[in-house]
């Protein structure tokens, strides 16, 4: 029954969309656009006591007035309408309902009343409830939505994103699809939680063959049992990284009035990450370092770090970063040491930090220079992650002349299985044109070698605790 | 003596480039084209033996040949030559040499030989040596520069730079005049401080009227007794961030072989960093982040912050952060708080942190109820400082329709005196646009409402050991 409803949540084959409308300034327009600009793969009834038709699909006085069962109703009309639209949807077998309109339990007395009014008709319905209050849902792979903003299109890809509030969750998804080059899954905006909470979702996640990764923004956890045991199991299977705010006092505070979140004492929700092997993060920008981190790089097998940096300054502050996250320098074996010390005779000591630079000017051409180094510390047995820390200058003035593409398909193709990270320091230029060609090629780039190192780190906890056979 | 030779590195009335080339292969074609570009108001006296003039300049054979006393030497030629330039430079009454030349003390027995050999030369004669081995020196507001690579040209302000290594130095060079608007005064790349180093550059920079925020970079520090009396002095006057790396173990390994810096201990210098009120940062995104925030905001009187965040997961991270960096949470006066109620009846509970959307959804106007709410923040006598987080998404639908331009420049001219930071979450196109707009502007923005605080505290932790009156 449960797994009924998020399917039907997820991938319905058929929505009513009730406040459709053609008007711009209306969020039904917006959720009509989303679904026709991402190819929606099911059934559209846009619902409009006004309208016959609305953006080329025949439109509906009301749920009771279509025709044919269906999956999902998604609601953005006023709050005093949808007791009413659950009780038709209920005739119509809908297994679930997104309601996006606002005015419920965190707006006082008469919305505590509604929310609990509409729990029950869609209870005794069996119909599950994603909100209300909230932009709601958004599955990449069948182009189903009800988000009400408009957004950029949004690219397949294997990471999955849980988010307590619905306008963060939009902008938050807004921002990962303008950046981010991973694709995306589900996106889940759960809004008030009368009904549906994280856990249902991640248990929906845990069967979700396109689901390899989940991000998770939450201030408070409704049932912390249950969240317990359902993280216990699907932390295994798949990354689980979660941004929970309301940590301090005054966090908690703010989210009392935000969510209704009831908060959670710090040391215990700390506890249950360490117990359940979901990764906590610090902020946003940390939340999404690691997602591109899982969603891109192959398991790891240790921890012992290979560094590549121009400038001896990338070296130092490298190895500084190693240390502060606990992992190891790589030891480079006999034959490593020999080879790049063949390549970069009398140019200084070659060692791991490996300051590219020696070799390149032992070798002269940057290309043969940087595949030299990349091969020799990607065949060492000793080395299992690499970073690599380039720095250019302007356009014009690239320190080294080489082909980005052609190196780094090549040497993916040649190394599947050893993660590598790169940070580049030079014009933004630069920067963004290297990010560009890497993360089109699966690999991920960070703005600092700081933050190479401490997404290497999350994936040699994760997976140190779940190895990968 | 020493003020004159520190004047004639950074402000020469004229200069010999030896080395200079109309090869643009060679770095000392760069150096001339840099001279050029940046329209340097001394003489340029270019040396090269193979030629009569160089981009347009008459050319000498060597520096004995130049028929007048020079400031200032720059040296780009191989490291045997550059005794010999030194003796002649002796007879022009040179009180500065940059020497970018590599090959010296890093470079093994016979380079460290040299290195003293050019020491004794220079010292005899009285002249005082920035480098070998770096990039060198760059001031801004004279055009003199001995930078060797292609740079942007460089926008006029009050932020210095100090490196250790020249490569570094240059290319963090370049990334600040790529990514930042706050402009530079001077840059100094020290390379081996075979004579200069970090304490006389920064008795310079203490007297620069154009220099009113330091940055460093150092892996090690020559003189830590001397080091210690001058950043006393200094960091009264001007805020000084370092990042100080070799702080680990293997850190401290790589250094050596890099600068051949000994390691400091890294207790000692943290605690170097308390007695003298340097400000030490971990990364160079927290380099850049404080640099920032220095070169724009005024001196804060507290610690009291104010937040306006759109999104209630902002106000609720916003807290986090605030109590994380042991800040405090403005006690917004008891008229702020009516006067907010007031435009928001009934939306929500109006406190600090802010949820902006009550505002505007009270108020009906996005621009009117921002202005609204940064003016209640802004005269509010408890407020010290303000951090505003906005949520935009693409740029055809941003959530509030505002002439950010004009909403700032106002804001910022009624208010001069109290700090504001923005971070924006959106498509990166909308990022960008308000970063440009705002940071024109002067108003600092960080891609994370945690490093808007993360700013904020740094600012206060100066200003209330160094109070401004």
């Amino acid at each position: 029954m449960g797994k009924d409803s998020l399917r039907c949540l997820f991938e319905p084959e058929s929505v009513a969309v009730v406040g459709a409308s053609e008007d711009p300034e209306k969020f039904g327009y917006h959720i009509m656009r989303n679904l026709i600009d991402m190819e929606f793969r099911g059934k559209i009834y846009p619902v409009n006591r006004k309208r016959d038709s609305v953006l080329g699909f025949k439109c509906y006085p009301d749920v009771a007035s279509i025709p044919e069962n269906i999956d999902n109703v998604t609601i953005i009309v006023p709050a005093q309408y949808v007791p009413q639209i659950l009780k038709e949807s209920a005739e119509k077998n809908v297994k679930a309902a997104v309601i996006c309109t606002s005015g419920f339990k965190e707006a006082g007395e008469e919305g505590i009343q509604l929310e609990k009014d509409i729990l029950k008709i869609a209870g005794s319905a069996g119909i599950r409830i994603a909100g209300p209050n909230t932009t709601g849902i958004l599955n990449v792979f069948n182009g189903y939505t009800s988000v009400f903003v408009k957004i950029t299109k949004p690219r397949k890809g294997k990471v999955s994103i849980i988010s307590q509030t619905g306008m963060f969750a939009s902008v938050l998804l807004e921002h990962i699809l303008s950046t981010q080059k991973y694709g995306l899954s589900k996106v889940a905006g759960l809004g008030n939680k009368s009904d549906l909470d994280d856990s249902d979702i991640l248990e929906y996640l845990e069967a979700d063959q396109e689901t390899q990764v989940i991000g998770i923004y939450a201030e408070g956890i409704n049932n912390g049992r249950r969240f317990l045991e359902i993280t216990k199991k699907v932390s295994k299977k798949k990354p689980i990284l979660i941004l929970k705010s309301a940590r301090s006092k005054s966090g908690g505070d703010a989210a009392l009035t935000h969510t209704g979140s009831l908060m959670v004492r710090d040391e215990i929700f700390e506890a249950l990450c360490k117990t359940t092997g979901i990764i906590r993060v610090s902020d946003i920008e940390e939340l999404l370092d690691l997602i591109k981190a899982f969603a891109f790089l192959p398991p790891t097998k240790g921890n012992r770090i290979g560094v590549i940096a121009y400038t001896g300054a990338g070296c130092v502050m490298s190895a500084d970063a190693i240390e502060h996250y606990g992992m190891q320098i790589a030891n480079l074996t006999k034959e490593t040491m020999e080879k790049l010390t063949s390549k970069a005779p009398g140019f200084g000591i070659v060692r791991n930090p490996l300051d590219a630079e020696l070799v390149r000017q032992g070798m002269g051409n940057a290309e043969e220079s940087l595949v030299f180094a990349l091969e020799s510390f990607f065949e060492d047995p000793n080395v299992d992650m690499v970073s690599l820390v380039i720095v250019g200058l302007t356009k014009e003035s690239k320190i080294w002349d080489v082909d980005i593409k052609k190196v780094f398909s090549n040497l993916k193709n040649r190394f599947p299985d050893k993660p590598l990270v790169v940070s580049t320091l030079a014009s933004q230029e630069v920067i963004d044109e290297y990010r560009m060609i890497l993360e089109n090629l699966g690999i991920p780039t960070y703005p600092s070698l700081f933050r190479n190192i401490r997404a290497l780190n999350a994936l040699q906890k994760y997976y140190s605790r779940f190895p990968r056979t």
